[in-house]
Parts: structure tokens; sequence; C-alpha cells
């Protein structure tokens, strides 16, 4: 493919940051030149490792898993919103994407950046992050967009639950923690965001990447 | 990205078939709806599960891993070679590319189709598969292709080591394991199959698809 490639993915390490209460990261080397002539490593991780997306089955019994998922609306023309500055904990609203109206579509692809994927070292990364409010992940929906994309762990914290929802109600695929957004200079480009065909599953840890023209 | 998408990919799943001596593949519900309002899986997996790709850290010290690896490779213009029917244990050998060689050209994404990917379930997949042999990899590391996808589990069961290092100190991707190649019916097509960003490691699980025009 012609045009520029920018990794928008965090790092899968042994230790890597998970949210409070799921699975550690681990990554263990298994095999090594010196013991079996060739290198080979153990993972062990949650569907929601590092940068990945939710499908629907992560709230919805009866959702799409990601080895269902319409893969369409994982590969295909994005943009993303410049929001920064955003502070810890504060809303991101429907004021904040109403510039943008007449490319919220559906189908569309669209990436929130609040540069908080800088602070994933820290301790509050999970806890402190802008959030999305109900009335924009309304509208949203609303609009039947195909994917959202972001740099924090999750569309919020608190009330988590209620955003995932509305969002996943639609089959919006979410993609979390994404990282680099800074290095997409490019009006619109190409996003490939593919989870692992994990049967029957919830989520996928993805490598994210943006494709400029 | 227009186009129709071809999922080239193995299931993921508990008890997925395993290369002897690596580490089993384990999928197990970590979080349900039932306990936490939400469904999360947590994933015990080798970074050669499935349909996966070996970096050049797989066979050398100094290789690039997966988190460094040119992903320009993984992604573009592909094509695929049928080389139905291969028995078990049959050679690929140069004279199964020659009538290709025009479009063996450096940076070239090359797939082979041996069929071998419908035998997944039988106690000779990681074992009797056809094989390539030592001079055809020669060959193609001569041509400075870019990526080799094969619905093999790997490029040889006997003297595998010989071929990885050919093709893998050229820095040529080896995707291995893939599926579902009759279903490409495209001349050229746009081939995706990106690592995880799993850091310092030797190979990765992929999603990989194929995008016909």
């Amino acid at each position: 493919m012609n045009g520029k490639i920018i990794d928008l993915t965090l790092d899968i390490y042994d230790g890597a940051p998970v949210m409070p209460g799921d699975p550690p990261c681990q990554v263990a080397s298994f095999s090594t030149l010196e013991t079996a002539g060739f290198n080979l490593a153990q993972l062990s991780l949650s569907t929601h490792q590092g940068t990945h997306l939710d499908a629907p089955f992560h709230i919805f019994a009866d959702g799409a898993a990601v080895d269902r998922l319409d893969l369409d609306r994982c590969i295909g023309p994005a943009f993303k919103i410049d929001l920064r500055p955003k502070k810890p904990r504060e809303a991101i609203d429907l004021e904040d994407l109403l510039p943008y109206d007449d490319r919220i579509r559906p189908g569309a692809r669209i990436i929130l950046q609040t540069g908080w994927d800088k602070f994933r070292a820290g301790s509050d990364y999970f806890t402190s992050h802008p959030y999305l409010t109900g009335r924009l992940a309304d509208w949203l929906a609303d609009r039947q967009i195909g994917l959202l994309g972001l740099d924090m762990p999750s569309p919020a914290a608190e009330g988590w639950r209620q955003i995932h929802e509305k969002l996943l109600a639609r089959d919006i695929v979410i993609v979390e923690g994404l990282a680099n957004l800074d290095q997409i200079t490019a009006a619109e480009f190409t996003l490939i965001a593919l989870p692992l065909k994990i049967r029957k599953q919830d989520g996928s840890p993805v490598r994210a990447v943006a494709i400029e023209p």
C-alpha cells in the first residue's frame, strides 16, 4: 500500500499496565536460541490489554464476538478530532464534536485525540482520564458511526457501562488505548485495527496503524 | 477501504492445535456479564499460535523483533501462487515458482497455496505438510522478496531451521498458518498481516486478511 504508516499502538510487555481487576500482562521467553535453536515467547494477557478493541459481546450476551465482527468497520478511511487540551476527568461533550458535524456520518471511523496516552505510566491512567458524556454517546450512536477510536483506556472511567452499552448496541467498534495520534497530520487517513480471530470472545489486542496518503 | 475483505485467519480457541513442544493455547472466561457486568477473557498462547508471523529475531539474536518490524512489509499488494495439488511431504521447488518469475521481485508479497490448512485438525498437520527446498529458499532470498505467506504451519517440518535462516537473514517476513486461500480469486490483492506490538519478541499471532479490488 502506498503511504506512510504510523504505528498507533502501545507496547505489550511483561508487567505492562492493566485495568484494575483485569488479568496481568505476562510475556515470558519459552524457547531460546541456546535451548532450542529459536526464540519463542509465551503470552498471557486479557482480551483488553493495551491498545485493543471492544466487540458488542463485551456487553451483550447476543452481541457479535471478535471472530464474527464485520471487518469492514476495522479497515478504512478515518479522521481524528483534536480535543487537546483536555484535563483529567474533563467531559468530552456534544459541543466538542459539533464543528465536525458534517463528517460524523453513518459508518464513519472517528478518532478522538486527548493526549492521554502520554500518561500511561501514571497511577491514574485508568481512573482519571477525560470521558465521554452520555449525551455525546447517544449522539454518536444515533449517527451510526462505524468505529470510535480513543487514546484513553476507556470512553469513561465512571459510568463506563452506560457509555459502552450505547455504542455497542449500535455495533460501533470501540478502539481503546491508541497512542501516537500526534504523528497523524493528514486530514484523512486509512485506519487498520483488526482483532485477533478469538472464537466467541469479547475483544482483542490490536496492532493499530494509520496510513497517510 | 473499498474492496471485499477475505479473512485468511485460523481461529484462536481453548485447546487449538499447537506445534509439538510449544506452549498450549488457552482461552478462559475471566469476567462475565453475571459476575462483573461485562465479558472479558484471558488468553495464554505462544507468539507462534495459529496464523502468525515470524520476525528475524525468531532465529537471529540481533534480528528485528515484532515491535520494530518494518510494517510496510506487512501491508500491501500481494499475489498467490496456486500449487495444488501438493501431497503430504512433497517438495515445493524452484520449478514450481518459475512460471511466476517476472512477479517475484524485490519487496514482493507472495502467498503459496497448497491447501494444507484443510488438515489442521489432523495429527500430522505439523509434521507432514509440503515443504520448501533449500534451493527455493535461496532463490527467494536472492530475489529479496518482502513477505512469504504459507498455508502450512512452517516452510519445512524437517530442515526448518535452515529454511528460516535463509529467509529471515534477508528480513523476509514469514506468515505461517494462513487459511481460506481458495476464497481469493483476484490476480492481485492487498494483504494485511500485522503483528501485535510485543516488545522485543520473535513473532506474533495475526489477523490476516486479503482485500480484493
